[in-house]
């Protein structure tokens, strides 16, 4: 009778309010009643992204939006910069280079923060540029971007910022509108505490100006499609429909604590993360930690075994390092449907297994560290 | 306290046996317990696509699919032949042409199969060509396509036979193997007995050959990473878990039942229908009807009416016509779980709403049709 405990950076738990909307009777899609559910649902997400934009649904997992971002806005051939500080910033790059444009990358050790400065640069030194791609919070490494000084630099030019904000949007402060990002992207087995499935796409007017030049090829995600969809509030394609009904339900959650609230929260969870990790010796990996995931390095020697452990005996689920930092980090995520308790939960395995693994450490030090900022804020 | 009835050819109901799997905790992607539900499921499907090839799961409704089995076999400038009876037959068109894939179509008239005897001759006519895309059955019309004879014709060339067996599968007899198909497409919310959100694709080895020459741009949708993914049991991308939970459930259920038993229940309903629709006066629309939808004509004054009042008084969800056919006729699905008593309460219905609308007949003439249908067979 193994316990779960999901403490992943996507997929994350999902409430049993919103679980048990996924098992309702299935409704057919083109009807008025679940057009009357989408068009609640397109309302909703505007709240989330902070934008007076469309937000599109696209029935997909989060990359395939992001590819839904290059094909729609550029042309082979096309010129754009790439922001990267992670894997999933190296993602827009692998993706812009499949479809033939040229990449002017600007790459960050895994740890740090790209540079608002240094993208000012490439853009004066390539005024061709029509897009800079970059992340929001960095799933690979934990750390968060300075979305709103990217999007001071860029608006003041001719080129688009396109945000991949999958992790972040909903855990992290974010504000689409104000920030001047044109193209947002997000996924649905993040901050929305939902399953997998679905992933949205928001874009400005300017963007708008770049989908009608786009010559790059498309069918099922063209964004016109998806446009006209709002119009109607009939999808293009075949929706996952149990998947929308039950973001209804998450979106009328979120909204309910307020955006501003769960930001606040999964930033008091990032505080009492980082505590902990410090208080049993475990440096922080980002210089620049965000609030919706909390990485720090392991002893190389027992680094790729803690995840196995930790969800074998104790069927907690964290992360451990991508790519380069593979066996050299672990990532705690909180965000979501993640609370106070999951956090309490997590740390004090870790501490098991790590004293298992013969790290020198003082049982409940890293709780008592997380216990001490939660009482005092 | 409206009670829905969904006899729609997509979605289609979800047994509550399924559904409840789809509230499940998340469990994450990248685990053990996980990878043993996507090998399961991964056989599973073979099983019901008749086929010893691999099958790859996307999260994307069933065109996703179709134009990953354009992207993943061509180059632009290749030339194919698309056989199409409707508007799914249709899209692949549309799909080829966005891509600069040069189309030979070959259309037949709403309400008729296509025919191998002139998928042949323009093969013979234009020998470069790369694949044959054609549709099992086709949703928009209830006409069933003669895949086996097609096979027959397309395995005696170099082309590849490429299959939207999206609706069909499952609930139509298919042999993909025997029948020498090269690549099939299909989708979880028909026969399946899922909500929508997933996609299959498989392919032969002949297939994999093209896959291997072809230089049409991809990322999300890349069979190799697919290909991949079936031997570390980890998906390229974050997959809808709760779905595949599910769908686990489903293919349980079809195992059980056996698929022979599923083809010949659908059979049996379709017979019922056909019958249904003929005692009350409504000339089928299919020439070679299917076993999972049938279409019938209606009276052009009241065609558009009749699905939207079958819907708000009844509860009873069936589908009108599309493009060229819309408001000239209706389709009854019988597919997935969708059952004797479902049929009943549909035509029972709908006797109904004809009746409202002044269409003239004999109450109770429709259901005495289909109950004949059932109890003798």
């Amino acid at each position: 009778m193994k316990k779960h405990y999901l403490l992943t950076p996507g997929p994350t738990p999902v409430p049993p309010e919103v679980a048990l909307k996924e098992a309702l009777p299935i409704i057919h899609h083109r009807t008025s009643e679940f057009g009357a559910i989408f068009k609640d649902v397109s309302e909703g997400l505007k709240y989330v992204f902070r934008t007076q934009n469309d937000v599109f649904i696209t029935s997909s997992s989060g990359t395939g939006t992001m590819e839904s971002a290059v094909v729609n806005l550029l042309s082979a051939g096309d010129e754009v910069i790439v922001a990267t500080s992670g894997n999933f910033g190296d993602r827009w790059i692998k993706i812009c280079e499949v479809y033939g444009v040229i990449v002017h990358s600007i790459s960050v050790e895994w740890g740090k923060a790209v540079s608002s400065i240094e993208i000012e640069k490439v853009l004066k030194a390539n005024p061709k540029v029509k897009a800079v791609y970059t992340t929001f919070t960095e799933t690979s490494t934990g750390v968060v971007n300075d979305i709103k000084a990217i999007g001071e630099v860029v608006s003041k030019t001719s080129a688009v910022l396109v945000v991949d904000a999958i992790s972040g949007l909903v855990g992290q402060e974010f504000h689409m509108d104000d920030w001047k990002v044109d193209v947002t992207v997000s996924g649905s087995q993040k901050g929305f505490m939902l399953a997998p499935g679905l992933a949205f796409v928001a874009l400005s007017p300017k963007a708008w100006g770049l989908v009608e030049e786009s010559k790059l090829p498309k069918f099922y995600f063209d964004y016109k499609k998806y446009k006209k969809s709002l119009i109607t509030s009939e999808t293009p394609f075949t929706p996952p429909v149990s998947l929308i009904v039950a973001l209804q339900e998450a979106i009328r959650m979120i909204k309910e604590h307020t955006i501003e609230q769960v930001w606040a929260d999964c930033r008091l969870l990032a505080k009492a993360s980082r505590a902990g990790m410090k208080a049993i010796g475990l440096e922080l990996f980002a210089e620049n930690p965000c609030d919706v995931v909390t990485s720090a390095k392991v002893p190389e020697d027992i680094g790729g075994k803690i995840v196995k452990i930790l969800r074998e005996k104790y069927g907690v689920s964290i992360a451990g390092g991508q790519g380069a930092v593979k066996g050299k980090i672990i990532r705690f995520a909180h965000m979501g449907y993640i609370g106070k308790a999951d956090i309490l939960v997590g740390f004090s395995c870790l501490e098991m297994v790590l004293k298992e693994l013969g790290y020198k450490l003082e049982l409940g030090k890293s709780v008592a560290a997380v216990q001490e900022v939660l009482l005092n804020n």
